[in-house]
């Protein structure tokens, strides 16, 4: 069942607790009057702050142009009541459809980029690119998150990993091991 | 409980199965006869042939100078069962102690590399060292995969997944969506 979280904003040096683990994200985008989503799997953190984040936006992909032309992007976090959409939007194309209206999505103002945020999921990361250095070789973006916004609950999202094939893990049960960290490791 | 895992050999290109949903890795290293094993939780596929890996490898770790004089690492995949040692080797410094002993984890002998494989993974991607040029400026380093063995069973291992203060998140249950997937996308 889909629901609209009620969200609050985060340090934007805290975003890894949602991104570290490695869930299918996607990413919204807007240039020149056309926004955009996509389904990637290819991303990491890179640095706390400035609040760094890697990923791969294949050439291949119509979000391409946009997120490279607009220096521009969110990192929406969809949970497992999005999974049919998740697997919509990474099998069409923005070139030939407008996917939010296809997915039933919302499309909402994003407050530090013009990119829109994605209402129905649990998280919001509000890009700037930071280094494109990597892009013309790999594809691969530097995004600062200049803005991060994410669910009052639940605590921990049930997020979905991709493994190929089709085939996805969704994320499980959440165990501690506060008490063997060292203090300066947390 | 601990096992040992019967492997066998994966075409290099298939690692994102493994890489891509997220879990912490355990990267082995070795320099000048000492070798060291790291916790990793920031990386990311960033393509299938050649098989590139990208990944954080901070400047004040001890295995930085490991990786970066010998072009080279494993990045060996743990499960539950070594969720103990993923804390410990987080939470301690190749500086001061041998992880190999201290975890009573086993040093085998790669193929490609001199990097050791850690035995009671479920997973080795024996790594060369691809492109250095984000070392200096955010210590990410780009790695080719030029060697992947997984275990034979089970099909899916139990990974764990790092959400920071301590927290991990425990692979969940499986789910395919393969109908719904275009044939060009799997």
């Amino acid at each position: 069942m889909r629901r609209n979280f009620r969200k609050q904003d985060l340090p934007v040096d805290r975003v890894r607790r949602y991104l570290e683990p490695g869930p299918i994200v996607l990413v919204s985008s807007s240039w020149n009057g056309q926004n955009n989503i996509m389904t990637m799997g290819w991303h990491t953190v890179m640095e706390f702050s400035p609040s760094l984040v890697g990923c791969v936006i294949s050439a291949g992909n119509h979000s391409f142009e946009l997120v490279r032309r607009s220096g521009e992007c969110v990192i929406n976090l969809p949970t497992t009541a999005l999974t049919d959409a998740v697997v919509g939007i990474g099998n069409s194309s923005g070139a030939a459809i407008d996917k939010f209206d296809q997915f039933g999505l919302t499309a909402d103002g994003a407050e530090k980029v013009k990119a829109p945020l994605i209402r129905e999921c649990y998280a919001h990361f509000e890009c700037r690119l930071a280094d494109d250095s990597l892009v013309e070789k790999y594809n691969f973006f530097v995004w600062e998150v200049v803005r991060a916004q994410a669910a009052v609950s639940p605590k921990y999202p049930q997020t979905i990993h991709y493994t190929g094939d089709g085939v996805f893990m969704v994320s499980g049960k959440m165990i501690s091991r506060r008490r063997q960290f060292l203090p300066e490791m947390l």
